[in-house]
């Protein structure tokens, strides 16, 4: 038996035959110099919204968080674990990223999921509940909306979700600092899994619209 | 100005006009049909190892949680917010993975932090700080070793912190439940970002060793 | 019976048809004019790691100690047999070599035996338990560490023992002299038996780095 | 500038893309199985005589100490670092090889300085005079031989030398065990470094002659 799973060796073998050998002087240099990617993105642990395959990322572009339906939570320094946290603390105070994206998706699971607050948990420890429970009580009124169907519900959340985690960002003392000096840019977008739309938030107004006419043309 | 910044929106275009429109019926299966990924990776946010990239992997293939230095925090349910247990358990509970991989890689500069315990926070929250202290006393004990140089502490302690959290996977009773039974496999990786290098790591021995010989053919 | 093993004999007759036909004049001049090697190894009696045949060394290149786990010991002008100190004295105050090469290889018996310190004793005179104690304290330390794996600890302590060797060599003081003269270089390396990779010692940090890629894109 | 000398790494480049290529295999099996080696042999430092070469040795044939002049103390277990001993007791009760063969050769300059007793130490140390004193008091007869030229008293003392260590290895207990019960067979070599010519020990007489005549047909 192989040490990894099969696809995974096969995938590795694809990329050092392909990518690496095209970029490895590129691979060398970051090794050498160490990463300096101008991006953080959060996104979700979905194995359909990869952030480096959407955005056709190269080595050393984005630097990554990805948690169950891209969430910030509050600041909240009280000596306890937050994996998120120590994530953007990391990329913006020592790798000064000059862009923070919060990235949804459509069809969310844990969107679903929070939509869903009687339901079983996964585990008596319930990890998900807590995790999901960063957006309520938004969570709970958009779930008692029975004016919208459940699939508007699940969009409307999502991006509700996106708007509360930047809003969630700014409760951060140095991205509030950095953010009213110019030196950061806090962005949220959205992913349709099935059309490839991609849809940005106008910092304005938190309406979601999508930035690439031209792309569209492409896709559809 | 564009929503976003613009070289992620020149990714998103190439990515659409190559990538998606190879694989649209594969996105609009995975959305219809949601995702059934058989590999919970839990990696690094660094910019230089992104695991998709790493495994070749497409759309659907990989669940991915990512934190500063690739940690899994020992089962804790006390109700807190755990965004990588909570990752986890909705890997395994909900999608029912067959693999996870913890996938350290070589100059990381989360187990570079932990091995500088006397150093300036980066913020007075110091996120990183209790972060990497899920390392602790290993940490400690790396960092004073005095017949290593300091690369060698470095690279010991990205393995022995993948051993680590191979260790607190196991806390979780599910997870232990379900390694026992044969239906969940539990595997640590190790990239070297310079020579991309992959190596992975014994089960019976936590020793790490390159998997693929026939792949080094390939690469250099 | 022939008066050497068979193998040998055979061997040899290879060489004499073969190398020495090629290279007579060498050979010649080689025995006329003296010896004048640029380079003194110290190595390992090991049989997967001979010095010449690893750096593809003609006659006359390379002056080679060898003994078990090429360690040098500290000077020490005592008036005993020292065969090590012997080699050393005559390689740098006669043949004045320019460079000393201390090369170390996984998978080392000696250093295997140093990490089992109570182990029983090859003979009652117990010579590879003193001869390995030139190591000590390290080997006790590096035994000691139960975060690295027995196979880590094996590497560990190789890369050690190349790094103490040197700094005994730094206790010769005409060693010492020629090399603040600029006269003589101290280099380290370390040869991979089963990938054939050498590893070379940074002088400045002590850490082993692979010192060609470019071979290595021969090699693999 | 490069971590090795020029010359090794271009030679180790040369290993790499010829022999080790070609024996990947053999050096795979080797670090996967250990060594298994049948012979060891004691030679000289000496940059003109490396017994792989001559032997046309292959990876994992030879066991190999090399000192100056290929000498072998007699025994004596008083807990000095003895680094000959410590590899004879690692070869013959670890690795239970079935020969050991001393091999001397032409024109040695450790012969040479033990037959010049009156000339100044190489360094206040004088660890060769030391050294060369274990052929104390048989160098100074064969220096005292008038009626021998020069060159002749180094032969004589190259032989005898042998002879010698030979003697001396069956000080060793266990050695003189092995060969009394048959499991170990003791040679005795030289080797010229112009005419490339091997002459062997008689074991009964003593006495050295060139075993391979058809190799010479070859050579000269």
């Amino acid at each position: 038996m192989t040490l990894l799973p099969d696809t995974l060796l096969s995938g590795y073998r694809s990329f050092v035959q392909g990518r690496y050998l095209q970029e490895t002087q590129t691979y060398r240099a970051l090794a050498r110099d160490g990463q300096t990617p101008e991006t953080m993105v959060i996104a979700c642990c979905d194995s359909r919204a990869a952030p480096e395959t959407i955005f056709g990322a190269g080595a050393g572009e984005l630097f990554v968080a990805r948690n169950v339906a891209n969430l910030v939570p509050p600041y909240n320094p009280d000596g306890e674990f937050h994996g998120t946290s120590a994530a953007l603390e990391f990329a913006v105070q020592a790798l000064k990223v000059r862009n923070i994206v919060v990235m949804g998706h459509g069809r969310c699971g844990g969107i679903k999921a929070a939509l869903s607050p009687g339901s079983e948990p996964l585990s008596p420890g319930d990890f998900i509940g807590k995790w999901m429970s960063i957006l309520q009580p938004v969570a709970e009124t958009v779930a008692a909306n029975a004016l919208m169907t459940s699939g508007e519900r699940q969009t409307a959340l999502e991006r509700i979700s996106i708007r509360t985690s930047i809003a969630n960002l700014r409760t951060f003392p140095y991205i509030a600092a950095r953010e009213r000096a110019g030196e950061l840019r806090l962005c949220g977008a959205w992913f349709d899994i099935s059309t490839a739309e991609l849809w940005a938030m106008d910092p304005e107004t938190g309406d979601f619209q999508r930035p690439l006419v031209d792309v569209e043309d492409a896709v559809i």
